[in-house]
C-alpha cells in the first residue's frame, strides 16, 4: 500500500510498505480522510518547541497522520462491536496502558505514548492499524472527511474548554478565535457553559468567522489595545478565562494581563512563547495557568458526542490526495490553508 | 491610647489616639498579642512587589498589625454570642461585604478591601474596633501569643496547602520549609493529606526546623542541584506539587522544572519574581501554576479548628513590646527574625 | 401602609402597618411585584413536610412574599451603589451572617436564618425593609413582573441544575417539566451544559411547554412506563441525572430507578415524599441523592446573570392585587394556578 | 492444581484443574495467600442483595477468591516490568477496557465486568491467571498475607473514605468501626484529611479496635441513643459524614439522622437494607445519599501506597488452608471470624 513517510527530518516521502495483518483486538482501518495537523509540521521539522523528536520518543521512519477517519477493513479475533464496513474516527492518543496516566483514563498522559501518526505508524496512508477496538468511535452523523480533525483538533478544543471551567456569568476570550480549533471553542464554550465569548484574532475573515461561530464580540489583535477593549467588555473587571490556541511570544506577553481575579489562562498552542508574569501579581488576583494537552477518551467521548449531536459544527476543510502530504503541510508551516486540510487516499 | 502609625512611608511612629467607640455589631478588643508579618515591611516600604499603596487602596496614615489577638473590652448592642472578657483571634481580611467575592465567600479576595492593619487601623495600637462579630474566633487551648499568627501566617499557609489539593500517593515540596509559613505547610500537609513532603530551604536549622514538623526529606536549596535531588527522591517522576514561600527569581527559575506531569505549582511568596516558563512544557505536561492569596472565612475557620485540636503546633514566637514595631520590621528586612515577632501591648 | 400578614395559621389578613424606617445599611423598597410561591401554601398551613412552623424558626405574625421585586424609595446612610428610584430583585433568603454557612457563602444553609417573607417581614406589603444593600440585585433589562419569581424559583432551579452536574454528552430528566421551574430547569441545562433533557409532566400542556422551552424528549409521566421510556431514549442506560421539582411518594417510587450508573438524583420539591431506595443498589451503581435547597448568592448571581442577559426567559406570570393573596395561595393550594402568580400592590 | 470451585450454589468444592497457560500480556501468579471475603458469602448463597448471580453476569462453575497475593511464575511474551519471582498482589476488578466507565478511568464500574474470582476464575487455586500485566501492584514493604486483604477490603474502604471528601474541621461517623473495613477507614480518614473520626460498633472488643486505630470517640451503637450521642460530641450539629460499611435496615434507620447540614452518607455496606428517608429533610439540610463500589485502579494505587509506606496498618489476619475454604466462608456467615481470613495454598 501506498504511505507517506517520515524518514529524515523535512519531508515525508512516498513509499510502497507492505498492508499491517491484525490479530487480537486489533482493527485494520481503510483511511478515508486524514486531516494534516500544526503538530506534523513541527514533527516534521525535527522539533516540538525546542524539544527533539529523540526527547520526545519520536523515532525515524514513521507515517504521520493522527487525524484518522476510515472504514473497518478487519477485525482481530477478539474484537466485539465493530465489524468489516463500519465507519470510524480513531483515537490516536495511545498509551503504553499501564503507567499511572493510562490507569487513571488520562491515557493522553502516558508516560510511554505510542501515538498513532506520532510514535507508530498513522493514517497518512491506505491503512492503518488499530491497536485495541476501544479506541474506535463510530461515525453516523457525520461524513468522514468532516470526522477526521476531530481526533485532534476537535478533541483538545473540548478539553482546553472543559478545564476553563466556565460558570454562565463569565467571560472567557479565546485566542485564535477564526481558526479550525478556536470557531470549535466558541461553539463548545456557548453550547456547554453559557458564558459570554470573546473572540480574538487578527485577520478580518478570521473574526467574521468567529462571529458566525457565535462569539459575541470580537477584538482585531492587531490593534494594539486588546486588553483595554477586553477590559471595557466586561466593565473594568477583566476575562474570567482565557484559551489561548496560540501561545506566541506576542500572545502570553497580552493577554494575560486580560485576565479577572481568579482568571484562568489555558495553555494550548505550541507556538512556542515563553509565558511571563509578575508573581505578585499572580499571588494577589490568584491567576492561575494551566496546560492543556489533547484530550483523554472522556474527551474523545465528549466531542464525538456533540458533533454528532450537530452542537458543534465541523470544521471546514479542504480536501487533498494523499501524495499532497507535503504541500499540505507547507500550506500550514506558511500558514497558506485556509480550513482543516484532509487528505482523502 | 498608644498606637504604631504609618504616616509616613519609612517608618511607624507612636501616636496617642482615641479609643474606638463601637456600636451595633461592631466590637472593642484589647490586643494582647500582634504578629509582625513581612507584608509589614512592604507597606512600610511604600510598596508590595512594585505595586504603590495607593494603587493598593492603601492611604495613610494608618495604624499596621493583622495578626490580632486579643481580649474582647466591649460589645455593640447588636453583637450576639461574645462577651467582655473573652479571648478572641480577628479575621483582618475584611471586604465590603457587598462584590461578587465578598458575596461568594472568598472575601479575602474583595474589590473594595478593608483590612484590619492594611486599609483601616489595625492591632499596632492598645485597642482596635473590629466592624462585625463575625469576624471573631474564640479562642479556647491556645495562648493569645501562639495565635496570633494565625491569622496571616496560619491562614495563607492552609489555604496554599489546600490549593495543592494533594492526594496520598503524590509528593510535595515546600519551599522556605523552615520558615515560619512552612513549618505550618508541612504539619497542615501531613495531616491533612498523607502525601509525602520534600522541604526545602536555605539554612542548616532550617533545614532541622523542617524534619522536626515532619518533612519526610529535606533539600539544601544552595546545593543548585535541588531539582535533581527531587527528581532522585521520586524515581524520576517530580515532585506533584510545590508550595513556595518565596517566589523569589531564583525559587522561580529553579522548582518550577522539578514538577511532575499534572504537577501544581502554588504561588504564595511576594519576593517578587518573575515567573517564567516555556508554554510548550506547560502544554506537554499540563502543568498548573496557581496563585493563593491569604485566606476565606473557611480558610480561617480551617486553620483555627486544626491549631485548636493541636494538629498544628504554633509558631515558634518571639515577644517584643509595642513600641518595638520599627525593631520588629527591621529585623524581618533584614532577615535578622527567628520566630514570629509578637509584639505585646 | 397595607401589608398582607399571616397572624393565624389558614389565612393571610389585610393590616394597616407602619412603614419600615432605615438606617446604616438598610434600604426601602417599594415593593411592585411580589411573587406566590408554593411555599406560601405550605406556611400558612402551618407546616412544611411535617415540620411544624415553630420547629422552623418562624413566629407569627409575619408578613409573607419572599419574590420582591421593586423601587427603592429610601437608603440608608451607609448604602453605596443604590440609590432611591433603582429597580431592583431583592435576595430573601438572609442568613444570621455568623454562621458557619453565612461565613462560606452558602447562606441559604444559614443556622439561623432571617429569610424575608418567612422569619421577618416580607413583600406581601407596600414597602419592605432590606436589611443590607447586598442583598438587591439591580434589575435592567426585565420588567419587575418578570423579574420577581427569579428570587425563590429562579434562583432554586438554577442550584438544581448547577449540583446535577451535567457533561454534554448526558441526559438529565426534569420530573414537573411543564411547571414554572421546570421550564425555566430546561432552559439552563440546556444553556449550560449541552446535556440532552428528558421533560416528565402529567399535562398535556405541560409537556407541550417542556418542549417549547426546549426539552429534546418528553414523557407523560401517567403512561405508568416512564422508567421504559427512559430506558429506550437512553439506549437502556438510563438517565445520568434527575431533577425532581416534586419529590411525590409517587415520583420518588418511579424515577430513582431510571438512573444510570453513576446517576445523580437532585432532590428539590416538597411534596413530602419518603426516598426509598434499596441501598445494595446504590452500592453496586453508585447512585447519589442529592437535597438542593433554594440558592446562595453565588446562585442569585448566576440565574439574574442569565435572565437578563436573556439566556432564561422569564416564567409565564399572572398579575393579581395585593389583596388577592389568599386567593393566590388558594389557586396554588388546589392545583388552579396556570403560571406564576404576581401581587401587584 | 487444586482449586476450589462453586460449581453450585451453596459450597465451593476442591477440584483438580489445569493449570492456565499465559501469552502476550498475561501474567501466571502462584498465589500465596487470598483473602476470604464477605461478598464471597454472598455469591456462594446465590444472590447478592436479592440479586441473582445470572442477574449479576456470573455464571457457574467459577474459582472464587479475589483478594490474591502471589508470586510470578510466568509472563506473557509481551509483558514489559514484571518478571518470574516478582511478589505481587493483583487488582482484581478487571473491566471489557470498551465501556465508557473503563475508558475514563473507572473500570471498577464497568458495563461487562470480568472480575476476577467473580466472573472469571480467581484465587482459591494454586494458580491464578491475570490477563494485564497492568493489573498488578509489587509488594515490597508487605508480608503476601498482609497485602491479600487490600485488594477488596483496602480498596473499598479507600474509596469510600475518599467520597465524604472530608474537611479538617469536619466530623465523620464510621459504622462498624472495629471490623477489618472499619478500622482501616479510620486511619485513613486520621491519614489523609485530619477529620474527627466517631467509631461505632456494636461489640466490645470492636470497639477496642477503633480506639486503637486511632478513632477520637467510639459509640455503642447498641446503646440505642447513639444519634444522641454524636449530636453530643458535636455540639449538637451532627456529623459531617457517614461511612456505613453496613446499610442494614437498622443502620439505615438510624445514622442518616445524625447528619449536620451538608452531611454525607456514604452507603459501603451490603446487609441489604432499604434507605429510607424524608424527602423535605433531605432538601431542607442539602443531604447527600452515595453509593460506593470497590475502587478503581486510581484507588488501588492509593491505598497499596499507603499501605507500603505503613500509613496503614494492615488488617489482622487468620491463615487457614486453602481446603479450609468453605470453613471461613461458613465462618464469615454466621459472624465467627476475628480479623481477616486468609487461605494459603
Amino acid at each position: 500500500m501506498r504511505a507517506m513517510r517520515l524518514a529524515q527530518i523535512g519531508r515525508v516521502e512516498p513509499k510502497e510498505v507492505k498492508v499491517p495483518k491484525v490479530k487480537n483486538c486489533e482493527v485494520l482501518v481503510k483511511t478515508q480522510a486524514v486531516g494534516v495537523c500544526h503538530s506534523d509540521v513541527h514533527v516534521r521539522s525535527g522539533y516540538v518547541g525546542n524539544i527533539s523528536l529523540k526527547d520526545l520518543g519520536i523515532m525515524l521512519p514513521v507515517t504521520l497522520g493522527h487525524e484518522i477517519a476510515g472504514i473497518i477493513e478487519e477485525v482481530g479475533d477478539e474484537v466485539q462491536g465493530f465489524n468489516k464496513g463500519d465507519a470510524v474516527l480513531v483515537y490516536p492518543w495511545i498509551g503504553d496502558g499501564t503507567c499511572y496516566y493510562c490507569k487513571t483514563g488520562e491515557e493522553n498522559m502516558c508516560d510511554h505514548p505510542k501515538q498513532l501518526g506520532i510514535h507508530t505508524n498513522g493514517g497518512f496512508a491506505e491503512y492503518v492499524k488499530v491497536p485495541h477496538y476501544k479506541y474506535l468511535f463510530r461515525i453516523r452523523n457525520l461524513s468522514l472527511v468532516e470526522a477526521a480533525p476531530l481526533a485532534c483538533a476537535g478533541i483538545t478544543t473540548y478539553r482546553a474548554v472543559r478545564k476553563a471551567n466556565l460558570r454562565p456569568s463569565e467571560v472567557v476570550t479565546i485566542i485564535g478565535a477564526g481558526g479550525g480549533l478556536g470557531v470549535m471553542a466558541i461553539q463548545i464554550a456557548k453550547a456547554t457553559s453559557g458564558a459570554t465569548v470573546i473572540g480574538v484574532d487578527i485577520r478580518e475573515e478570521a473574526l467574521e468567522a468567529a462571529k458566525r461561530a457565535g462569539a459575541d464580540h470580537v477584538i482585531d489583535g492587531r490593534s494594539g489595545n486588546a486588553t483595554d477593549e477586553i477590559r471595557k467588555l466586561t466593565d473594568g473587571k477583566g476575562t474570567d478565562a482565557v484559551i489561548d490556541f496560540t501561545n506566541s511570544e506576542r500572545t502570553l506577553s497580552v493577554y494575560p494581563f486580560a485576565l479577572a481575579k481568579h482568571g484562568r489562562y489555558i495553555m494550548v498552542g505550541l507556538h512556542g512563547g515563553e509565558l511571563k508574569y509578575p508573581s505578585p501579581l499572580a499571588v494577589f488576583q490568584e491567576i492561575q495557568f494551566l496546560g492543556s494537552w489533547l484530550g483523554s477518551q472522556a474527551d474523545f467521548i465528549g466531542i464525538m458526542d456533540m458533533a454528532e449531536k450537530g452542537k458543534v459544527k465541523p470544521m471546514v476543510t479542504k480536501t487533498m490526495r494523499l501524495e499532497e502530504a507535503n504541500d499540505a503541510i507547507d500550506n500550514l508551516e506558511h500558514r497558506r490553508a485556509v480550513g482543516r486540510q484532509v487528505l482523502v487516499p
